[in-house]
């Protein structure tokens, strides 16, 4: 949930973007890297160890924002390379849209989505993944776990910001909630 | 489309609008207002008669900003009571996530939906209203269509910023395109 | 999940019904009855008591055979009219599509959703109902129980044949899996 | 939508497909193929030309049926082998749930879908395949086309059953309906 690369573009200055951010709802996406075998069915969840926006060393979900004029599978795809490295060689879905929609607020008890800095309407999808992943930028690590130990009470110890649950939402969607 | 309503609030000036609007996607809603029968099939469609973003007079879904701090469900029913009045009774669906996305450009060719004003992400839901609808504030009229009119070439003439291909995916999604 | 009412008709003889489920899968539909407010969002799901096809009293979705010659919808409106009366109001979402499927077999291994009596492919609905509802024919209660609750271990060890996990399965559907 | 591969198997002899295919409603699958480039996005959807259940050549999708004791998911890839040859890599969605259905009925003012052979309904899918294709069995030939030529009247034309307006709603799916 960086915003480093997108700052690198000169689209936006950091005043613009703060000014924004207190202004209007950010569109974001969020994007559940799963590996799954011949038959589509989902194996493996993808979960990143990164500094999380309220500060902790949480495992997360790929996140982040969609730019002005950015398509919806572009900022996917950006984000699933900045996160997974360039040969991850992601599969986003035909389908346009997304299974769910999480909704981050400041205020945890709106929706249960948390982000201290912002508004936030993100669009959730379950990207296969089939290439080779490393972890690049701002993660620390890069692991993969079983559906059932993804949806796992000790897994969900480590995520913040309501993550854990749209982990579960995720599994549920692939039908591989335990 | 009209953001009267949304500028009525204090939550945001012109100018800070403008601003975002500049800077960063917005987040809308759209809904395509149907009538269904016992056994949940869409017989009618609602179609809004207005001044549209381009100054057009045309045939027009519900569609609004979502405000900051507003969840998606309220803006839906906020923009829903606002153009077919407060007796409506829209049924929001309890699967949070849309159908389909639409994605708005004021360029015609990044995605076939456009918007002179801004680059806007929607979130696109059917919505079944079982009250009784009357065109308020902006809307000239509202009338309501079998899915094959609202199919037809004809009612795609009426339409703008390819909200006529949004129509005809609503469609689709229930089953009922021709 | 009883045929009672389905032998009833003239269409098929308890004998050519079990050559049929020998020999092919079952068409199925499985309903999850819930309560939404005025946003669509989900209070209350709710579980019938009864008599499973495994012959444990348990807590149970709404469930039952597709005949030939019948639309899926009426199928759905049948027997939730069945199981919950006929002044129940389900409202059939307008979208055709199950939210997800459920396989059925009598070995335990094969998909974790069993039914001893034959293979079935259902097709899995949440369908929000207005009206009064009352446990009809074999069903012994009707309890609503908020999301929580029915995500809860409590409830899933009343429950069988996998039918816990696919109430979970549509509490995520909804977004209202704790 | 050939049963030629199925009574292969040992599982059914013809006369008692044929009592169960009166009796109760069939468990299909329908598959439309697609060639999607690296953002998911579906430029090129394949059809295959061959005899239909009513006898005439027609452009069709993949179709057939799912076994007694078979997984959805292995009976889809076994038809897209069967149609498009051993390399062909469909890769079936992570999510179980079909886009929508089609039931198919012998009378054609049910549903629209028809098949004069019985009742069945089907799970419809898109898959992307990645492979190289090759139209086996009785297929004639597989032709690629774009989205907008496999929405047109042409097309329309040489589809049959009710399958062109099943190809438009897969279109209209993967947001490529013009």
């Amino acid at each position: 949930m960086s915003d480093q690369i997108d700052t690198r573009t000169s689209w936006l200055s950091p005043e613009l973007l703060a000014q924004a951010r207190a202004s209007v709802p950010m569109v974001y996406v969020d994007a559940i890297p799963v590996r799954v075998d011949s038959h589509g069915r989902v194996t493996k969840v993808g979960l990143l160890l990164r500094v999380a926006a309220d500060g902790s060393i949480s495992r997360m979900l790929v996140s982040g924002r969609v730019l002005y004029g950015e398509r919806v599978r572009d900022a996917l795809i950006r984000h699933l390379e900045k996160d997974l490295g360039p040969l991850a060689l992601p599969r986003i879905p035909a389908n346009p849209a997304p299974f769910t929609i999480a909704e981050y607020f400041p205020d945890p008890d709106v929706s249960g989505f948390t982000d201290p800095r912002h508004h936030a309407v993100s669009l959730v999808y379950v990207v296969p993944v089939d290439g080779e992943c490393q972890p690049t930028q701002e993660a620390l690590d890069l692991a993969w776990f079983s559906p059932k130990e993804a949806a796992s009470p000790k897994i969900a110890a480590d995520m913040t910001g309501g993550q854990d649950r749209l982990l579960r939402l995720a599994l549920g969607h692939v039908g591989e909630l335990p």
